[in-house]
């Protein structure tokens, strides 16, 4: 499974950058997985994202799961079949516009608190690496 | 108001270590934040919690708030003047022990997910100097 982070703006902070190269690292051989920063997550959207990607839009609002529960959805969207990637879409400060809101196929939240949008990507690849590790029955700090 | 952040195991990831080193900067003229790693929770509670602590427990099964909630709950134990101090405890991997979960004065869950225990004490201190932020009405990233 291909998985894609868009994050609206960049990741300046050199820990959040330090962080983020950890977990990429980590993640070789469990998935492919690109973070691609953009200027206007609509304009990328529109000219890169394809039918077949399931979206996963970032929203505070949205539904809130467990890590076992984070991992049986990456397993469950796998196994479908339909789709050959995964976008997860993280707006700017503003969050992210109701055209792409709509076009979400999981609205997912991390948690009620406002994180920063650095550490929101970093958050997340931590969560995904450890939903690898339990996919695959690997020891993991709890 | 003078914080303190219990953590039962050691900050030992560069990343983790300099991503908090920055929040604790930036906290100074807002509160007094002390990190401090113990090898065990309950033997440093016995020993060095007072009796005007406010103890407030990391757990994933207790009570979320947004941000605001968050500011708003250090606002009322500052105003309520009978604690001169916050306490917040984080466990080691196998989580808090039950003494401790019974002396907490709130259980406070982050998110459902679970995050690594160095994790949690960076999305902390992330928080309180949100909320500081939010109660000083200083702008801050959303």
């Amino acid at each position: 499974m291909n998985i894609k982070i868009i994050l609206e703006g960049k990741i300046k902070e050199p820990y959040f950058k330090l962080g983020i190269e950890e977990f990429k690292k980590r993640l070789t051989g469990y998935t492919s997985l690109k973070i691609i920063e953009v200027n206007s997550i609509s304009d990328f959207v529109k000219s890169n994202v394809k039918q077949n990607s399931y979206i996963i839009t970032l929203e505070i609002e949205g539904c809130e799961l467990s890590s076992p529960e984070f991992a049986q959805k990456i397993k469950e969207i796998e196994q479908d079949g339909i789709c050959n990637e995964i976008v997860f879409l993280i707006g700017g400060s503003e969050g992210l516009p109701v055209d792409i809101r709509n076009k979400s196929n999981f609205k997912f939240s991390m948690s009620k608190l406002t994180f920063l949008h650095q550490e929101a990507v970093f958050i997340l690849i931590e969560q995904i690496y450890r939903a690898y590790k339990i996919l695959n029955n690997e020891t993991y700090h709890k």
